[in-house]
Formats: structure tokens, C-alpha cells, sequence
């Protein structure tokens, strides 16, 4: 034989060798082994059998560092352990050493105790003390795993008749419609085709009747604002360019004349919206005010001599901006203007301008620039308009707070210009509200695909045995479920405030669902969009593509923490809310009125804390609602005495309150939080308390306590530094936190299954 | 006079009224005094007037809660207030009490002490102390402000020449490049013109060298690697789809030539490669295995009749997915395949398999479907693949690990095929490192853009002074500037990781570099999505639009947190790297060799805490690099010695290690991130005090420190828990943060522009 060729390995015949099989193809196996470490493995063998020449030959030429096996002798090694295992009862349970033993007894040698002793040594000095070993060697093909996800413990279907609640009819039937091949998702199509395809099923949905669902029953409608808000959320697990274009309007270009119009231009005008007959503008932002909707820039200047306002863009920042239905079917606009009557001017108003022709022509004095192409809701045709000297009558101001009349007597119930802007933008809350409740059902959709993958799709395991399905590791449990407990959160505090808003028109009461709205679109549409996010990399690539909705949910969804008000301002505005205890008008932004709440807000203190409580730590109390709650209401009030009296200080000193709220933006911001989490919390708490099946509350205590203490830890940082929590409780949280996954996770499927997505609206089945 | 028409409220013109004016007219303005309020400042004012009975009265008509003024009349008001104003100087910093005076006394009226005293009252009762309510009066339009960003402190040109480093040519030569008007973004176009435009581009650039720069010189290339990553990092400031098609390439399809072949291999492929003229896949993920590469089920079976391979996909779900250039363009494919000798599995191994003839039609036995729509990188054909017994010559396998001889000998120098798998995919971490450096790449155009969004757009702004940038509000600065300065830590941890893959090529070392990539990939991409998401959101409207860039950047960098490695699985690795001490291959996911590192890792106590430092809160502390370094890395050391603890705790107590590890998952990751952090700190404090330039230094000093301590701030739930921070510690450092971002806020634009990024691949010019 040639040095060239050294002889080959052959797997030892010999039964006193057998024992040894299995350790010394895991030696090589291993492939972390140094040439000092196998050297160890040698000599302890070699000891093991130094009175047997031949044996001790045999492996010392399978454990030579200097020559290691070739992979078809280490191959050769595992097939013949492979050969004999098969006679053995449970060999795959065995321990290295202990399947070693059996071989050799299998060909009718007992080890002695020294040869015992010395495989146990080994099996020690390569760290292998347990059974996976001999599993891993066994059996290395996986069995595919059987679908056998656990069944729900709670009535489904129950459940989702409670989210449904009183318009359940309306979104069964809308859930049906959705679900026709014409409402079909359509993958990569370009701008014009999704804008001509959006407005042809919005058509559809027109002739359904959704449309008119808000308007008075004079008009042919069904008088019902929250029936087009419970529809909004319903086509919001739909194609979200629909259902913007829907909401601009019916809800936008259409309320603003419900809200602000009086009977004349609900008769003249709301039949023809409520058909799509009649294609509308929401005219409000312009290129240089977006937020600042107060200072905006466009002037509607009254002429007595003809009767007519005169609708004008003063310069380029003026134009207005983002305008849906603006570059394609809008044929007129509802455009809010700074009214100018005999030289004076009275702030923003809004009155109606036609701005196309029946061919879809812009009208004279009229300019049209289209937005192009967007991240998302490319169905949606968002335009620029600039108006010069545009014309329209008296008559198509919306006079429900003022009016000018044909002398040019400007008249209205409200004295002062800034509270009569925020009752006119109040009563156009219904929006706010609906995008609330949009980016909680996209939320939705997004756990909805992400949590039945995730109980599919397997990837690694223990040797031997299946793949383990993603929702059972701790961290993808920890990526889905506390957002689930959130989602449903959410949906009970949504539900709430659409009930409230309701029942409050005209009210006082008002102010308060108004800071509500703010606050919640902020959270909702920010937990949208985070959701959304984890749930497309939860579903790793197949997240990416179309066909299984991430991309748009993510694309077309993305701007909903920015319309409808953006949501860092939205929160400002909750914090000023609660400066001023709701008794005032809070949006505005001047703060002129701020200053005179500080001095008596300042002055309350939070409760003290018992120091028992701050380290009480067993899974009773961390799961009682009292204590839940109490935290998130201590911080809430510890967060508005001190911002009180941070305010104080700074407007005592002299301060400007801009500058003094601008000082203290991150504190409010933080308190608007706050403020939102604890009443999340608590609505969702009570809806849970109120559920008649026990089995369906069982379920939902777990994720409210799941909600509520993820929301503790998140901010554990703000409550131990406050002295709220000690260390060890804070531990003990993150450590309930992880146990509430672990209780959710077998529920997860059904808790999403609640939700009533129809499948067709749902992702493609992802291959695994 | 009819009872119906009150009769007009006309300013009082008596100057002994002058005094009451303004304050009369804020008391309406406010719109949120309630009737009570007006009926209390209403009597004050009567006890000022009570001896002078015209005055009383006028006064009374005025503020009559049961009549308020008209909105006319109010008006008027004010443009009497503003007629008499303009003689005094100074008048918009009065308060509104000595505004009243003023303009009595230009009057020749002078209010005597009882009425000065009953005007400040009334003043202090609206809550008005200040100055601001008089310029809100006097100044209602605000002037456009001027563009008056601060300059630079420090070179900038000198910054981007120290970012460029060693490659700054090339870098300067592909700016230059992708600036030219063939390369200009289009936006909106459907999938083929994409792809079309793509595989355009990716050959104008192949012309100019870019494809050969890490080839051999004997095949025409640069020979070096870290050319074409230095390529890849620039090219993300541009299109992502054609930085994805130039990546599969050049890096991966070229790559695995380069670096799984031998020289035949390089000189029989690689010229065409390098030219575009042998497009090419990376055929590794399948259907059913993206992650758990090493259990891929694509067979190579050696038919040693015909001495060819033959190449088969068992089942659907070991189709070959999600592969770049297969579904349009590519010719050949690297394919990753279990292979088969005579009877063995040798694990999985590369092999070069064509797909599709001269004419672009796939070849027979081969099957391509095309992925379709995905949420971004459109421009990338990405496809499946399936074989059905494809044969190719022995020679096609890859073979610098493994070969089979003609007799259909298998042979390898490495025994187990755990280490061989590990080894071969090791050398392709070029690919995770290319990656890591263009999600940076991504982060830092969305903060030019962003930055430059913020220091332009205004929005709000106290009375009578100009809207404020929004870069001004301490929350936007938060939004931006915390990222700005963990982009720059990435720059130089990167540029780190760089050096280190060139200088490791074959050592011991490069175990360690494989961790680091895999750390710094997965932290450098989430951070890229965050740092986009949250740079949309901060430019509004405006960030929605196309032409914005957001839209792309987003869409197309979202999968980078799941490519080239799912970011949660490359932090797995990372701790499993921590937990061996590197000494060993960390990849083997069943675990084998962790449980005999752990006995010792367990022992490892973490330094005692000094009391002292617990509680040290001044700013020379705070910012001290030796609190910072030491706070990060005390945080991986506890981290590291308790996760082996309780590994340990558990196999020691007979638990499956797989199962170990997944129940320590969290702990693992929370570990993977800490040592991420305290790396990139560590790398970045290097870089910043190497810097020669004085001043520049001295700005990133301050962008070192908000690294550090945003980075504690946001884990300071966890700091506390484990007694690191006290309470007050904590509030001291985000306060320090708070501060640390105001003092880089005037740097920020001179920060951005030294990335370096051509004015042709950011945003349009975005109108404000």
C-alpha cells in the first residue's frame, strides 16, 4: 500500500468494540473538537482497554488527530451503529454511553465496571450527559409534523357577534360583498389602472348603499353616523385605497357639508355625494400648513357687489395639498378658506367650489396638479389645487356656525374666531375616530396572517424529532401575542369611543370625546403600524411578497399616523386636555388659556406608595386588575402634577407658554400616553368583566393581564425610577409577561380566528 | 331701534377707556372663558370705574356675558387696538395690562393708581403675566423666515473623506456614476420595466469594472474584497433593486465561485461572470427551509456510470424559493444540495447547475416559476426553482472543501459534515457584512433627508413670531438625533468589521468575524428600518410621496432584516458565539458542543457595583467614555454569566439543550444585543479619539456620548432591575440626552451632508 493511500478505516467488528461506536462517531461528528481534546478522548479509552492490545489498536486508529477519518469512514461508522440499533427497545432515549453498552451486549459482550467507568468518563469529557445524542444519530429524518393546533377553548363565533356588536348586520353583508371575485385583490398594477379600479368598486359599494349610511333619512340616507363608521372599519380589512377613497367621500367631502352645511346643502347636494354621482374634495391642508390648519392661507373674499365669494391662492405655499380625489374624479370641493367680509376677516371657514366640468374638465381659475406616485394608496388620486379668483355663490358657504348675508353682514353665534375654528373642526371628529378604528382592523389582518403562519411554519428542533412551529419559541411569542392583547384592547376602547361619540353630539361632553379620538388614532395607528412591521418579519420572506398582504397593509397604512391630524400634534393635544381638566376648548395652540389651569393643577399630589405594594411580587397580585390599573393611573397623575407644575414654574418665571410647553414637550407627550394606556386598560377590563360566557372571559383576562403588564414593563424604566416598582417586582413582571405568552399561545388561532376576517381578505395560503 | 337688532357695540373712543382695550378683546378672543369668568373680570373692572359712571357703562356693554359681541364687533375692536398701537415703540412686548396703558396715555389719559391696580388684576384673573397676548395682537402675520441654519463647526469635507476611507476613489467614482442622468430614479413603473431597467443598469456598471473588483487578477479582477463591498455600501445610496441584482451577482453567484470553487472554476466562469454575460442565482433557501439551511432537501446524486451529478427537488417544498435572477434573467445557478455517494449523505454542498439556454428558455428537467410581486426590490426577478434529475458534470461541483473522484471517491479535509457545512458557509460572509453596510447606507439617507426636511419646514410658533422649525421641538430632535448618532456608531463599528473579514481570510479569527457580522448585520438592519420608518413619519405628508424616497427606501430595505439571515436567528448565533468563547464553531444549532463550555462560563462572577457610581450624576460623570464602556459591557457580562447559569441549571437537570436554549431564548437575544451595543461603543469611541481634526472630533464626542447614554436610557428598566442605576441616576441621564440632542441640533445639517450622498440620489426638493 502506497503512503499515499493509507488503509482504510472499517467500522471495528469486534463486540468488545461496539461500546465504543457511538462516541467516537460523535468525537468526529462533533466537528468542535481540538486535536488536544480528542488526544483526552483517546487516552481514557486507551486506559479503558490498555489490557486488551487489540482493541485498544483499533481505536487508536479511529482517534488519531493526525489522521481523522475520512467522511466515507465516518459515514461507514454511523451506518453500522445504525445497523445494529434497530433491536433495541427505545434506543433513541438512550445516552451515547448507554446505547454504546447495549450495542456491545446486542453482540453478546458485557462490559466489565472498568470499561463502564471509562465510557462514562468520555461521554462526561464531551459534555453529552442527556439522551439527545443518541436521538440525533438515530433518527436524523424528521417526520413532517401533523396540523395539530389545539382547539379553542371558548365559543369563536360568539366571540366575534360581541366585536361585531350592534351592526353586525351591516358588516356581515359588507363582509359578503367584500368577498366577491370583483373585489378580488389585484397584485401590481399600475397608478391609473388602481385609480379606475378603485373607483369602480367604490361605485359598487355607492350602490349597496354604504355611502348614505351616515346621511339624514330626508335625504335617502340611513341617519346613522356610526353605521358608516362601522362599516369604515369593516372595509378596512379590505384594500385600504377603497377605503380612503370611500372615506374621502362620503366621510370627509360628505360630512363636512352634513357638519357644517345646513338643510339647503344637505338637499341640494348629499343625494348626489351619496352616489358617487356628485365625485368630492376634502380641501383643507396646503403645502405650507399642514397641522397648523388655523394659519392656513388660501382667502375667500366676499363681494357684495355680485353676492359671490371669491376664492383665491395667494402665493404657492397657499395651494392646497394631499387632496384625495383631487387629480382624477373630484368635481367639486369642500375648501376651507380664511373668510373675508368688508375688509375683516374672520378665520377658517368652509364653503363648497366647484372645480371640474361634467367632462372632467378643471374649471376656469381653477389649476389641478397631480401628486404622483405614493408610498401606498396609489388608488386614491391625491391632488394640488390652486384657485384664482374662482367665483361660487353666497349660498355654497357651509353656514352651520356662520353666515354672510347679502349686504355682507358676517353673523355667527360664536364671538370668538379661534373657539368657532375648533367647534367647526370638532364636528369633523368622525374621521379621526374612523382612521382609529382602520389601523386597529389592519392591525388585525396583520396578526391574523402572522399568528396562523407562525402555528405552521416550522423551522429547527431537538435532534430527532419535528420541527418546532415559530409560535412556540419564546420570542416569537413575545413578537405576537402581546401585540395581540393589545389589538383586542384597543378594540374595546374604540368601540367605546365611537359609543360616546354618538351619544355626545352637541354636548359638552364633546371636548372630552374629542381628546379621547386624538389620543386613541395616535395609539391605534402607531400600534398599526408596529404590528404590522412584526408581523411581516415574523412571516419572514413570505411576508415580503404581495400576495400575502404585508406589502400593502405596510405601504397603504403607513400614512395613517400622519393624516387625519399627525400624531405627535395629536397628542400635544391630549396633554393640553388634560392640563385644562376637559373644561375648556384644548386645541389651542397659542395657549392663551393654559396658564390660568396651572396654578390649582400644580398643586395636587399623586397618591403616596405603600411601600409593601412596591415589592409585592406573587402572580396573584401582578394579576389583579386593582393593581393594573392603579399603576398606569399613578403614572398618569404623577405625569400631570409634574408637567403642572414644570408649566408653572416656567410661565411664573416669565416664560412664554409656547416656549414652556415646547420645553416640556416630551413630558406631555409621555403623559398623553399615559393618559391613553390607562384608559385602553380600562375599557378593555370592563368589556372583559362584562362578557356572559365564562369560558370566553377566562380567555380574555389572560390577555388583558397580558396587556396591561407588558405595558408596565415596557415603561418599568419610568416606574422604578419613580419608585414605583423595585427591582426584583420589575423582574417579576417581565417574568408574568413570559408566562402570559406561554397561557395565550394555545389560544392564539382562535383569538384571531374572532376577529371575522372573511378568508378571501385574508393572505394567499403561504406555502411552507 | 327693533328689539330684534341690538344696537352695534362701536369701540369706545374715550381715552380714559383706551386702558381696558386690549384686555376686553383677549377676554373674548380666548373663547374659552366661561360666562362666570366674564361676569367676575366684568365686576373688577366696574370697582376700576365705579367713581366714572360713562365709563361703567360702556365697559358693562361690552362684556355682558347674556349679549356677547358680535364677531364684526369684536373685529373692530382689534383694528382700533392696532390703529393706535403703531406710535409706541416696543409695543409688542408689552403685556397686555401696560399695552392698555400705553394706549390711554397716547391718548392723554393718564389711569391713576386704583385703576392701574384693577387692570392688573383683571390681567392676572385672565391668567395673562407675560408679553406674549400683546405681540399675539399686534403682530397677527407672521413673516416667512429667513433660511439661517448655523454653519459648520468643523471640516466637512474633511468628515466625508475620513467615512470614505482607503476606497475613497472608487466611492467618489461611483457618486459620480450614479449621478449621471441614465441612473435617475423613475417612479411608478410596472414590474418588467423594472426589471428591464435594472438588468440595464447592473451592465452599465458591470462595464465599469464594478462586477470584477473582488475577482482574481488572473481573471481580470481587482482582486481585492473589500473593493466590492466598499462598491455595495456607496450603491445603496441609490436604487435598491439594482444594489440587490449587482449583490446576487457579483457577491453571491460570483462569490460562491470565488469562494467554494477552485481555479478552474474561477477561470472557466468568472470573466463572464464579471461582465453580465453569465447571469447567475444563488439557489440556497428552499419553500420549506430558509433559516435551517443545513436540513435543506435539493438532492446531487453522483452517477459514477456517466461521472455526472444529478441534481433533484423530492417534493414541493424543497423547491428552490425566493432566488434572485432565476425569474427573468439568470443562465446558471449556484445550487446547495444534500449530495449523494454511493449510498452516503455527505451533507450539503455547491454545485453549478445552468438553468436556462442562450435564448433564455429554461433547460430541459429544470422548472421556473416567478415569485411575482413583492413589496419592494422589483426591479430583482426573483423565482423558484425545481429540478427533475438535472444532470451536470462531476467537475460543476465546488469543490475547495470536498470533491469526488471519477471512481465516485468522496473526499474532504474536514471529517465532520457539521464543519464542513459551517466552514463553506462561513466563507460567504461577505454577503452578511455587504448587507450590514447598506441598511447603514439606507439609515443615512433617510436621516439627510429627514434632517434637512426639519430644519426648513415650520409648523406653529408663539404669537406674532414666525413658526418654528421643526427641528426646534425637543420631540423631533429626539425622532432623529439619537439615530443620527447610532448611524455614525454603526459607520465605524462597520468599517471595523470590514478590516477585520480582509485580515481574517482563512485564521482562527474568523470565527469571531462571523459572529460580528452576524451581530452587526442584524443591528444595523433593524436600526435601518426603525431609523426609515421614523424619517417618514417626521416629514409628514411630504414623506409619503414617491419622489420623497421614503416609499423605496422603506419597501425595498425591509427584507434586509431577513435576508442574507433572519435577524432574530443571526442573534442566536451571536450568543452562541458568546457563550463558547469563540474557541469553537458556534453555528451547530442541535447544540452538541455548547453544554461543556457552560461550566466554566457559569462560574464567571460580574464586578461588584460600587455604590458609589450607582448614584454619580453630574454631567462630567455622565459623559465620561469610562462610565459608558463600563456601563455596556457590565451590562454583557451579566448577561453572559446568568444565561450560562441557567443553561446550565437546566441540562444539568437532564433538559434537552435545544429545549435549554429556546426557553433562555429571550435572555440569549437581550444578551446578543448588549454585546452588539457595548461592541459598536467601544468602536465608535475608538474612531472618535483617532480623530486628528480638533473640532470634528469634538462634535462627535457629544454624538458618542448621545450614543452611549441613549443607549442606557432606553435599557434602563434593566439597569435598575439588576441595581446598576439608582432612580435618580436614571432621570439624570435622560435629561443628559434631552441636552446632548439640543447641543447637536445645530451640527445636524453639516452632519448629514458629510455622508457624503450625491444631491441626485436624495429627495426632490421638497416644498414647504
Amino acid at each position: 500500500m502506497s503512503p499515499d493511500a493509507p488503509p482504510t478505516l472499517a467500522p471495528p467488528t469486534d463486540p468488545r468494540l461496539a461500546a465504543y461506536l457511538p462516541l467516537i462517531y460523535v468525537a468526529w461528528a462533533d466537528g468542535e473538537l481540538t486535536d488536544d481534546e480528542i488526544r483526552t478522548i483517546c487516552d481514557r479509552l486507551a486506559t479503558a482497554s490498555d489490557d486488551d492490545p487489540p482493541c485498544r489498536q483499533a481505536l487508536a486508529g479511529w482517534l488519531d488527530p493526525e489522521r481523522p477519518p475520512t467522511p466515507s469512514e465516518h459515514r461507514r461508522l454511523l451506518r453500522r451503529i445504525r445497523e445494529l440499533a434497530p433491536d433495541l427497545p427505545d434506543a433513541a432515549d438512550l445516552s451515547l454511553a448507554e446505547l454504546g453498552l447495549e450495542l456491545a451486549e446486542t453482540l453478546g459482550h458485557r462490559p466489565g465496571e472498568r470499561e463502564r467507568a471509562a465510557i462514562a468518563q468520555v461521554q462526561e469529557a464531551l459534555g453529552l450527559g442527556d439522551a439527545e445524542p443518541a436521538r440525533r444519530i438515530l433518527e436524523p429524518i424528521r417526520p413532517m409534523p401533523e396540523e395539530e393546533e389545539a382547539g379553542a377553548r371558548f365559543d369563536v363565533g360568539g366571540l366575534t357577534r360581541r366585536l361585531d356588536g350592534r351592526h353586525r348586520e351591516l358588516r356581515q353583508r359588507l363582509r359578503r360583498i367584500l368577498s366577491r371575485p370583483e373585489f378580488a385583490y389585484e397584485y401590481g398594477l399600475g397608478r391609473e389602472e388602481q385609480r379606475a379600479r378603485t373607483l369602480r368598486l367604490a361605485k359598487r359599494l355607492a350602490e349597496e348603499g354604504i355611502g348614505a349610511l351616515s346621511f339624514p333619512a330626508e335625504v335617502g340616507g340611513g341617519g346613522d353616523l356610526t353605521a358608516f363608521i362601522a362599516a369604515f372599519e369593516t372595509m378596512a380589512f379590505h384594500d385600504h385605497s377603497l377605503l380612503v377613497k370611500m372615506g374621502v367621500q362620503f366621510g370627509l367631502f360628505g360630512g363636512s357639508i352634513l357638519q357644517l352645511g345646513t338643510e339647503g346643502h344637505h338637499r341640494r347636494f348629499l343625494p348626489r355625494v351619496a352616489t358617487l354621482e356628485l365625485p368630492g374634495c376634502f380641501a383643507m391642508s396646503e403645502t405650507g400648513h399642514g397641522s397648523n390648519v388655523q394659519e392656513l392661507e388660501t382667502v375667500a373674499r366676499y363681494d357684495a357687489a355680485t353676492g359671490e365669494l371669491v376664492v383665491t391662492t395667494p402665493h404657492a405655499r397657499a395651494r392646497k395639498d394631499y387632496i384625495g380625489n383631487a387629480a382624477r374624479d373630484g368635481r367639486m370641493a369642500t375648501v376651507f378658506a380664511q373668510l373675508e367680509v368688508e375688509g375683516e376677516s374672520y378665520g377658517v371657514h368652509a364653503l363648497l367650489v366647484p372645480i371640474r366640468d361634467e367632462r372632467g374638465e378643471p374649471l376656469p381659475g381653477v389649476t389641478i396638479e397631480d401628486c404622483g406616485e405614493k408610498m401606498g394608496l396609489n388608488g386614491v388620486d391625491n391632488g394640488r389645487l390652486s384657485f384664482d379668483g374662482v367665483r361660487v355663490p353666497r349660498e355654497n358657504l357651509l353656514d352651520r356656525f356662520a353666515s354672510v348675508d347679502e349686504s355682507g353682514r358676517y353673523t355667527s353665534p360664536i364671538t370668538s374666531a379661534s373657539k368657532r375654528f375648533f367647534v367647526m373642526l370638532g364636528t369633523l371628529v368622525g374621521g379621526r375616530v374612523s382612521v382609529a378604528l382602520a389601523g386597529n382592523s389592519a392591525a388585525k389582518s396583520a396578526l391574523a396572517i402572522a399568528v396562523r403562519y407562525a402555528v405552521r411554519r416550522r423551522q429547527f428542533g431537538p435532534g430527532g424529532r419535528p420541527e418546532r412551529a415559530l409560535l412556540d419559541y419564546p420570542s416569537h411569542q413575545r413578537r405576537l401575542l402581546p401585540r395581540l392583547a393589545t389589538t383586542y384592547a384597543l378594540h374595546f376602547a374604540l368601540e367605546h369611543l365611537v359609543q360616546r361619540y354618538a351619544d355626545s353630539a352637541g354636548s359638552e361632553d364633546r371636548r372630552e370625546v374629542e381628546t379621547l379620538a386624538a389620543g386613541l388614532k395616535a395609539y391605534s395607528t402607531w400600534h398599526a403600524t408596529d404590528t404590522i412591521q412584526e408581523g411581516r418579519e415574523a412571516c419572514g420572506g413570505q411576508g415580503y411578497l404581495a400576495e400575502n398582504r404585508f406589502a400593502s397593509l405596510k405601504a397603504d397604512t403607513d400614512v395613517f399616523t400622519t393624516f387625519e391630524g399627525d400624531n405627535t400634534v395629536l397628542l400635544q393635544l391630549v396633554a393640553k386636555g388634560l392640563l385644562s381638566g376637559y373644561r375648556k376648548q384644548f386645541h389651542d395652540l397659542t395657549l392663551l388659556g393654559l396658564a390660568r389651569y396651572l396654578a390649582g393643577r400644580a398643586a395636587i399630589t399623586v397618591a403616596e406608595l405603600n411601600p409593601v405594594v412596591t415589592r409585592l411580587r406573587d402572580e396573584a397580585h401582578l394579576r389583579d386588575r386593582g393593581f393594573q390599573t392603579g399603576a398606569l393611573l399613578w403614572r398618569e397623575e404623577h405625569l400631570l402634577s409634574s408637567l403642572a407644575r414644570r408649566l408653572k414654574t416656567r410661565i411664573d418665571g416669565g416664560g412664554d407658554p409656547f416656549d414652556a410647553l415646547s420645553e416640556c414637550q416630551t413630558h406631555a407627550l409621555a403623559l398623553a400616553k399615559a393618559h391613553v394606556e390607562s384608559t385602553v386598560l380600562e375599557r378593555f377590563a370592563a368589556a372583559v368583566a362584562g362578557l356572559e360566557d365564562a369560558a370566553t372571559r377566562e380567555v380574555l383576562e389572560r390577555l388583558c393581564d397580558l396587556y396591561a403588564l407588558s405595558r408596565i414593563e415596557s415603561d418599568r424604566g419610568w416606574f422604578q425610577e419613580h419608585g414605583y416598582l423595585e427591582g426584583g417586582k420589575a423582574k417579576a413582571i417581565r417574568d408574568q409577561v413570559d408566562r402570559l405568552c406561554a397561557e395565550v399561545r394555545p389560544q392564539a388561532v382562535p383569538l384571531v380566528n374572532a376577529f371575522g376576517i372573511p378568508p378571501a381578505l385574508l393572505a394567499a395560503p403561504i406555502a411552507l
